[in-house]
């Protein structure tokens, strides 16, 4: 048993990482397990890097009484927008909610992640998310800005609209976008892009970004060169674990210069790749979508003679998408994650699986996440050379060597393949993301007016927290292949491994 | 500070309800709390209560070890289906999960549930759901029945498909379907439906349930007498809280003439009114579907010259459905709900507020729960007297109420009223709640061949659990009006109170 | 066999009627069939009646070339902007379209449609749409307006947009839109919106019009004042058969006036009742989106024991949209239009037919049209008095009366009754109006520069054509009882007469 | 003018095709426009040509009274199932319906189809579909089967349950399908499927084909002989201008063994490229469908810095698809079709425009059907060689050479590449389309109780009609570009020539 418990330990303390060339650092201190008060140690550890960081540690700002209130708004309202003693509308900052919640008897219980050999159960505890009685800006003289980084996905423009409407209830007036990532901030002919209620009205009817995207840009320091310039107080970063390292380093500076800048991130990435939050926004839309490309897989599949239908979906390190794509349609045969490791030749291999299924059922779907088997295409370079645009394409090499298989043994395959990733990342967010979007957007510029910085916002057990941004970004959330949503996965695929 | 603490209180405290003539009695101890040690016996009571009834409380039957293994099975599987020991894919008896994830620091705090006047946090700990070790039947012995009670919901084929499904792979060969509701236990024109992995294999594609649904039915012993008769060993039961009170009194009578028979509900909601649970099967699905009904609501507002467009929604005792369709939307008004009464009349009153947002907007757009503004209604009874089938519709009443009101106040306006309520039910579950099933129906067989009877599945926290049926059904959830959540939705709607 | 085909005459020679209080005559000799040249006459009669009105009947305008042309665009064109001799894009004026173009062999062919006893072919020409090359304005100087009337109608902001971008490819720099229909011209809180490329790019991603909808309106002389007073040189009129007599009714006004108007209409009905048309913007939109509500009835009637899904669509006078969504569907067992009334009661009637599905398939699926079965209304109305408005709903009364009826017989049955009107006629266009709606957009807009005035745009044996309002107002387009589409539609759904 | 004049002539007279290595031999004589009477010489040769084929030719059978009706139907009928004589609901053998409807005034209208130098006008009519009053089976005897060959199109599954609806309406009992195509006559693997009322009733809900599709199969001798063993009475064949060749070679063999059986094809080309029809099942989906991959195209160029999105829809030898979409989506700057030739490189080149957009726009969007610029990628094969299986994709082969020629002028691009190919044709038939199917499978029935063989079903000038084979797969129907569609195509695009 112990040298799963120490796999799993490993995993856990994996404890630096480097994130687009910028370097996130969380340090965490051995466990003596000997020590009767381990766990109190491992507690208090944890509140120590869990602890958000504020304004205060860097500066001497003073709260003020929040501008923040339901019952003043309205013909019907008292007018003065001061919050009212009665209502019980705020988070109290000692508000916490729980990070783990499972108790596993055993090591061995299914998806068992543990801290110690006896896998005992620590309490855990993070910021609860949320609205303030006391607030650390003058509304009316906060310039806020508003950035969208990487690659497109579903509910950016729900989360651009909410910041803003948020924004305006506080009072703010300034608000801003930056355009193309945070090459926006650097590029002479990309202006800021003025943002209000009217603006921001109706943007989520549509997928995309109201503000564009894009990958990469400036140095830390050039972009908070421009943050001062501009004179931005506040900013939020949309985008993955790449941006918020980069958010995270923004803030780092920001506080080296002793400026009054909140920086708050909302996690961005369709694959769902963050650690300790339930899910990201965007990434049911993206289930919900490819649905349809599993489904005219099925269909190919199920019409032609012998007819083996391949869709590709998202997901370069995590196969979140993949899985659940695979069990909320039911139409999978295989399901091929970047985490579990597969071959496609030898009495145990993909392509012999794909002939019995051929032989008993007819047909046969199959689902590839888009890092999977990278294993397989690195040893076709060592072979093939050169041209590794092509061969990095799981999808078409499967495809191929699926083709060539069937050829090869004489029995008729007819291969349809589907690659729908821009028409699953380009739509509009689902009823379930609009509603994860308007949260996080509320909750990033209720924690901006609290005074947090370098923090980031997300949902964590069904509840909404506050995280330090460097305890999300250490590495990419990925599937446990012990999970009982893996199992879940084969139980409805009916897949073997592959090895 | 007090008054809300004991308001709090007697709601948690509630215990004991009758749903559909059938009571499901739930006693509570009063907590002392001056005693030091009252967390300790609040815990005890609570382990109690929500100990998993089993077959072996009242029958002498050993388990054996577990026909459900992932690794047996494929073509490239050892083929004798023996579980492996080296499998780490089963949950332990003594896994647990928490109920209660928040502490909140202050009974102020925004949705603070408190036991105490300190609003301490209890660990409440109940059990994880999933496959044992250990079961409890023999599988190719055991006779299957499910059943399908109340109104359509999304997802019930997609429950009914797994449950087959998941059956099949413990080596059950004799499933059946119950038709109609219980109304299929007692009527001899309704036979039994043979259920397969054949004849299930697509179901999930169309909406309503292969089964047929009803409400009501014969007697509970009348019932227990042809589950005898057909021989059946595994009951389940998909309905809300009146069917699974039902099922309750079916697993206390089978207890009672010490019959081997499990009866294990899925709780059927599309309302979301099942206590300690995150959500129902169905009730995403219908928050996506009500998008329709409100877009075209909204667009109907806003071409028409001073518009207002009226959504009613399902959502009986329960407002859910419309407090997370608004807030999805983004382009309600004003949401009404049965937990937050209003008035039309007056100065505070809602008509006054469509007045404002005519003359500043032009337009607005209005969501409400069949089950809100009752008050209203009997009112207008105990007046008008007679028709109440017309005025027992709160969608009608208010259409109704705001064309005369603005007739009378001379400002011309256009009321266009939508009842989506069959097109929300009856369609195909979504991925989100695709998943959800799929995880209930296999959790729901698990249990069955764990032993447990008299239980019911669930998402809590965002795990699945097993939970007591009493404990699930005392009353129904509802929308607390404290709630972060609620709040959201006034944030976003802008409205204020009506009264 | 005479009878008959006396009855088809004068369905077709039905001459003169009153829409909206607005008289549109249309007088046609009437026919010597023992004249040998009746055929001749007739011809010329019809080139007389349909020949299009011109703005150089009552004004000396001359034509310039056209500013219109494919060539000159892009930023490889030649730049100058004028068309070369060398295009072949234009129509001819004296290019003509068939308006019948089936040879009935006999009057008792299927859907006959006869002039003479011996239903002779008579080749009856109409105008062809498209670019001239010659315009009778200068782009430069032109304001042009549209208005949108009526209730809503999938497709209408595609058509405001094409409008426009043509236009702005003429040239023309002035363009406005009025307000709330013919509302607009005389609100004075109505203000003209200005419209262009960039205010009307992505409008035909919503539903609904971007410059509101409203009925009724001034007085005809009250509207071409405020036409002067606005300088208004082209007017684009968006409506239905209402709507349209009122637009040759300004037609015939700026005659009068001697003014410079062109006045051009785009036939808006979702109803699909406009006289001569394949189809209208819009009818396919309403039907696809109507199967949604269909199959939602006929899963709650399969669901439900003796469930009869009952579903109301639009169709005030005539039952394309009901005949078509149930063709469509295939799962409609009685369908009812207002052109084939209906008995309830009796031997022959509905309820039976009902009762006899119910006993034999367990269910039914009804499809009405909201115009169907009227007379049964007014027969109520005499009796029970008062209340009309309930009783004024077709839908209404019948899940009325076939509650009653079954409780009456004592058969258990499940009504559910939809109303889906809103949520179909609020949705934007699918791609078949899409296409629809840019042709008649634009060439609404070569009709303009042409020099037509008091016409219409419209799709006739799939080829584009214009066409005078007068002809095609003349009575709402019905559907045929004796069409194969009607006897198609009733093999489908097996439904016998009610009478 | 005459060089265009014969340029069309050319194309309109050619007379012989080889399909799938099936030749179908079509000729037609010499015009001499000179001789006074031409176009009555011409009209005789037309109805020479479009007469149908029927059995009569060849057997000798006697015509019996049908047993279609629509009376006799339902609870309500008189049973008896005799036609009654006063329902006029039959289609007359001499009903006709006409080819050309519109008369072009000049050579030089847009889109002129001319026979002569004059383009005049000639009557060109066609037989009408529908139901007779007599027929040459009887039903309880016939035994019919049905076969789908080719690729996957929306609207297989609803032509399927038409026809075997419209045989069981005339008392057919034995109704089969043939599995996988053509291939499903000597495939020893492949059973005749039953098919019946039961069977098909929900088949519509879902793409695909029921029976299963494929392409090539068997010779004709085979089938043939095949045909007879089965005792087959009625083929409906649904497929292409290859499988209709193949239907209409069966039936010659038919013919030439004497055998009585009907061969009547339903068009089926998701591609529209059948001449003389209006439009095929399925495309009207496929343009729908498309909708998604171009929005998503849209979004993609629009938040990307310089992006530009590029979508590939179907299209061997006809644009059809890629047309109509453009149109309809209005977001498309490019649209590129195989019968109009572009050129990559040089000042008017299409990379030059992209250029210009960019600079101007900021971002593109492409459309390109696959059998566009094949000329582009036989240029590549002759200079690069080898790996052909890369080049012969032009969706591939534009993304990479815009990708290189964006890099090589040191201008940022962000191309994303979109294929829906099997997204957009295994989808079930849009509400337009599922009308047309139920039409289509109903005449393909009528037809064979007619007595015919060797037709073919199609709606042309907006009504329906049979054909004789030969005369529509003499070659396939391209977008004319010189036609009114194109034109409007290109203004909505505002794209040049690109040479």
């Amino acid at each position: 048993m112990v040298p799963q418990v120490v796999r799993r330990l490993k995993r856990i303390f994996k404890c630096a990482s480097q994130v687009n060339d910028i370097s996130v650092e969380v340090v965490k201190p051995e466990i003596d397990f000997k020590d009767p008060d381990w766990k109190k140690h491992f507690q208090e550890d944890f509140d120590n890097r869990f602890r958000l960081p504020h304004l205060t540690d860097i500066l001497d700002v003073k709260p003020r009484p929040t501008s923040f209130s339901l019952k003043s708004r309205g013909p019907l309202g008292d007018g003065n927008g001061a919050p009212m003693d009665t209502w019980y509308g705020y988070v109290n900052d000692d508000d916490r909610a729980l990070l783990k919640v499972i108790k596993f008897a055993s090591p061995n219980s299914a998806g068992a992640e543990c801290i110690d050999p006896d896998c005992s159960w620590v309490e855990q505890w993070v910021h609860r998310a949320g609205p303030r009685k006391q607030i650390y800006y003058e509304p009316k003289e906060v310039k806020a800005a508003i950035v969208t980084c990487g690659g497109l996905c579903p509910g950016l423009n729900d989360v651009i609209r909410q910041i803003v409407f948020t924004l305006e209830k506080y009072g703010v007036k300034n608000i801003v976008g930056i355009q193309f990532g945070y090459r926006g901030f650097c590029d002479e002919n990309l202006r800021e892009v003025p943002l209000s209620h009217q603006v921001v009205q109706n943007i989520n009817l549509a997928g995309g970004s109201l503000l564009g995207v894009s990958r990469g840009g400036p140095s830390i320091s050039d972009i908070v060169d421009s943050i001062q310039a501009k004179a931005i107080d506040m900013l939020f970063v949309l985008g993955g674990n790449g941006t918020h390292a980069g958010a995270n380093a923004i803030h780092d500076e920001c506080c080296k210069r002793k400026m009054k800048v909140s920086v708050v991130g909302v996690p961005k990435t369709i694959d769902n790749d963050i650690q300790l939050m339930d899910k990201t926004f965007g990434f049911d839309t993206a289930v919900e979508e490819a649905q349809r490309a599993i489904n005219s897989a099925y269909i190919e599949a199920e019409s032609a003679y012998h007819g083996i239908g391949l869709v590709k979906l998202m997901g370069r390190s995590s196969g979140f998408i993949a899985m659940h794509a695979s069990l909320s349609s039911g139409q999978i045969d295989i399901c091929l994650i970047p985490e579990v490791p597969f071959k496609l030749e030898g009495p145990n291999g993909l392509l012999q699986h794909l002939e019995h299924l051929i032989k008993t059922k007819g047909k046969a779907v199959v689902c590839v996440a888009e890092g999977a088997g990278q294993e397989l295409l690195q040893k076709s370079d060592a072979t093939d050379a050169s041209g590794n645009v092509v061969l990095g394409d799981i999808g078409v090499h499967m495809q191929q060597q699926i083709k060539r298989h069937f050829k090869y043994i004489g029995v008729p395959a007819d291969v349809k393949y589907i690659d729908p990733t821009y028409m699953v990342r380009a739509c509009r967010a689902n009823a379930s993301d609009a509603i994860l979007c308007t949260v996080l957007g509320q909750n990033a510029v209720h924690g901006a007016f609290a005074g947090f910085s370098g923090i980031t916002t997300g949902i964590c057990n069904n509840h909404y927290v506050y995280l330090p941004i460097p305890e999300v970004v250490r590495s990419p959330r990925r599937v446990d292949s012990n999970s009982r949503m893996w199992h879940r996965c084969l139980t409805s695929t009916g897949q073997a491994d592959f090895h």
